[in-house]
């Protein structure tokens, strides 16, 4: 562990004496983001609307997420690449439906010092455009198929609207991938794999649950064939969207004229996909697992899980602190992220409300008659319980309490997500659920957009997702759609939405 | 070693039948390093003048020098942030001198969608101003400090003169680290210790000889109080500075207002540093390593350590290539990054040439008869020497392969560097040997600015760095400037530079 990472964060939240958080989760679900935000030390604001800066202790949880993703993406043959980030507007302009879409929220560069530039670029608001048009040049044949590039970069979307860190920002980290392939069968497979990969990493890694599915054809990806999604509910009832991984089918592959001979010696338009995930993980960490006390993190992607602090007096100081180390060295060897708080300028209780503030999964504190018995006692961050274990046990109680967090978090999560989640099946109830934010509507859908828009019109709420899991079953009850009555042609899950 | 980086980018260059690099280094440079980026597939072109794509091999490479920089930047002490690439004007503004030396290349954004922004955004040319128009909230006490964070982002800077792939570009990568400290002694270490790191980095790992020293004030970084260096020789005798470290003193604290309690509880101005490296790191490779053959790798950084060609024909295709991949696993177990080329549809001839292209340092080929004997054959990039290993011996003879390698590349290098630094002591000479681009020219100057433009303006040359090494007996040659004649003050090092 890089002692740097806490303790130049932590010193700099503690000279400022702001150290817990002091509204509750449920009193006012905002202003208690906004704290955990700036007293758990992860991000800070700058002049400009809508943009943020990710401290050290936020940019490790992007980098635990960030490695456990790249790996994952390694393992199933992508590599990484790298786009400028800006992009001519001729470019941009290529595939019609897309450069309407994010047209409203396009940063312009128009000049180069004080030279007026002969042709507008357009700042990333996401690379299909600009990679595509060079996708042409790198691919002849079948050979040269599947094309599967990845790049950890920032998209820019000037943000009108509220925004919210890690929510809603002009310019935010994210990954997005791009994959070429010579049939449509394998563009699918794709699309799925890595849909099934985000899964992993937002159930398993962040204990968050999700909803997969489709995105309407109102909400998918602009320019794509389909989308598919994972929705998580937050504590406001509200869904946020974690991942999107699109099929492109051949949308734009025409218009850029990406092309290959296939075996027979035809040439093909090729098929394509492209999927992100962006740092709103942190955010859905944020606002899923944190509480009246600051953040929780799950331990598998905490930059520290586990801070020892040592409780000594002046006389017995140097010893303390020597076992504090020791007991370090070894979780280290273990394979934890480890810090020990040694400083002398804050009492212990001081120290246990900062590091609740920044949610590190577990706290050891360790003293003299600790040492002689032989023994520490830990305290678990996210239901705060005590429990004292034997040293000789070290290594099988921290794995079975790691285990533990982090399929507590999750089922917790997963509970919520139940309770919120209704199956409504007349419009009155429906609008009632949506005016109240009582969380997800399950319901029946025509499948016409006409439905869909004077839903969002009369109540805000969007179609989340079509889930892939249809449970014929239980949809039996949901016949028909929710708002003209008509037969339903689907199963949808309706929210509210960031 | 992930598969999809060496068989996407050969396989699209394979397609285009472009495969040997076509003019020699000495005979045309500029085309040769061109062809170079392209076939070896480090990189491509966007329509927008002075951008560039790196393409998976490119990228590889600059994963490789991040995670070797990054690690060795943790080890002390650092951490890494994220900031916006979006610069308001007025805090760009705000340290007048720098805000003027970048002004003529900032990229401005005034429009989102089609709204007049209020206040124009600068694309950050580096993040000087706005990071530190943040520090003041962070920091309040000598227990903040030292600050230490680094960033791995983009640069950019319109690039109005011609451009060239990694050397010079308008968008680069480049990682820019800050620091912030609480004593001019403690800021002075910081600065030597960075360029101690680079230089570990771009001698040990890169086996590039460089010169160090300071930069004179015409040169230096706008706004520092000093500037460090690291110049590298290319092979047109220019110098290319490889990496900067510059300590700010309290320039940027007083405008930024940047200040600390002591620990007499006295406020003062706070003293900073900042420094970078970047992907003309990979410029540097190239043009120093790089043959007529093409690319040429430092096993350290080479994405595909040692490829394997299995020999076969379609009666021991299944024999050879099971040989292959196991060798493949014995040498990942030793920890190299390895791929095995067992493509049917190209020779073994057609394969050799193109890793020569992309400089991987060691081939290995494997026949019926090598399994049979046990042995394998060997074939360095750098020096094509051709040797036979026993299998039993596989570690201990690579590791010593790998060592040379490394080392054969820094000395050749250096006895280049040492062969093209001149020591001279009149102008006549000093004007000739620029004029024929003929590499370092040692000289004295007496300090002074007008003597440093009217060399530049008559030669093109520039003082690229003072050296800290000054030799004081063999400096004696040198005791009058080379331009007014006065008595000199230092010995410095003029070249042309990229």
């Amino acid at each position: 562990m890089n002692d740097k990472i806490s303790s130049s964060s932590s010193s700099s939240s503690s000279s400022k004496k702001e150290i817990g958080i002091t509204v509750k989760k449920n009193d006012d679900f905002s202003e208690w983001f906004s704290q955990i935000v700036e007293k758990s030390g992860l991000a800070d604001y700058i002049s400009a609307k809508g943009f943020i800066v990710l401290k050290p202790y936020g940019f490790a949880i992007w980098e635990s997420i960030r490695e456990y993703l790249d790996k994952k993406l390694k393992d199933t043959g992508h590599s990484n690449g790298f786009l400028p980030c800006l992009i001519p507007e001729s470019i941009l302009n290529k595939e019609e439906d897309h450069f309407k879409g994010f047209n409203p929220e396009v940063f312009w560069v128009t000049h180069s010092g004080e030279n007026k530039l002969s042709e507008k670029l357009a700042l990333r608001p996401t690379s299909e455009a600009l990679l595509y048009s060079i996708f042409p040049k790198w691919i002849s044949s079948y050979r040269d198929l599947p094309l599967k590039i990845n790049f950890w970069n920032t998209a820019l979307r000037a943000e009108i609207k509220s925004t919210k860190p890690f929510v809603r920002n002009s310019e935010f980290l994210w990954q997005e991938g791009h994959t070429v392939h010579s049939s449509k069968n394998e563009s699918e497979d794709q699309v799925m794999m890595i849909l099934g990969i985000y899964k992993n990493l937002i159930e398993n890694v962040l204990s968050i649950p999700t909803i997969t599915g489709f995105k309407s054809n109102k909400e998918k990806f602009v320019g794509a064939e389909y989308t598919t999604t994972l929705e998580g509910m937050m504590p406001d009832g509200k869904a946020l969207q974690l991942g999107t991984s699109h099929n492109l089918e051949r949308n734009f592959s025409r218009p850029f004229g990406i092309k290959f001979l296939n075996k027979e010696n035809n040439e093909e338009f090729a098929w394509q996909t492209s999927w992100g995930t962006s740092w709103r993980l942190i955010g859905a960490i944020i606002m899923v697992h944190g509480d009246d006390k600051g953040l929780v993190l799950p331990p598998m992607i905490a930059p520290i899980q586990i801070v020892i602090i040592p409780i000594y007096k002046s006389n017995n100081e140097k010893a303390v602190k020597e076992s504090a180390n020791m007991l370090k060295d070894s979780l280290l060897e273990l394979g934890y992220r480890v810090f020990v708080d040694g400083r002398n300028e804050y009492t212990a209780g001081w120290k246990y409300n900062e590091w609740e503030v920044k949610g590190v999964p577990i706290r050891v504190s360790i003293g003299q008659r600790d040492i002689e018995n032989k023994i520490i006692e830990i305290v678990r961050r996210d239901n705060r319980h005590k429990q004292v274990i034997p040293l000789e046990h070290l290594g099988e109680s921290m794995e079975k309490i790691f285990n533990s967090v982090q399929n507590d978090l999750f089922s917790n999560a997963q509970k919520y997500l139940k309770e919120k989640t209704k199956r409504v099946s007349n419009y009155k109830d429906f609008k009632k659920m949506m005016d109240d934010s009582e969380g997800f509507a399950v319901a029946g859908w025509c499948g016409k957009e006409e439905c869909e828009l004077k839903i969002k019109e009369e109540t805000t709420a969007d179609i989340r997702v079509i889930p892939f899991d249809q449970d014929v079953e239980l949809d039996k009850e949901l016949k028909n759609c929710i708002y003209c009555n008509e037969l339903s042609e689907k199963t949808v899950v309706f929210a509210k939405a960031y």
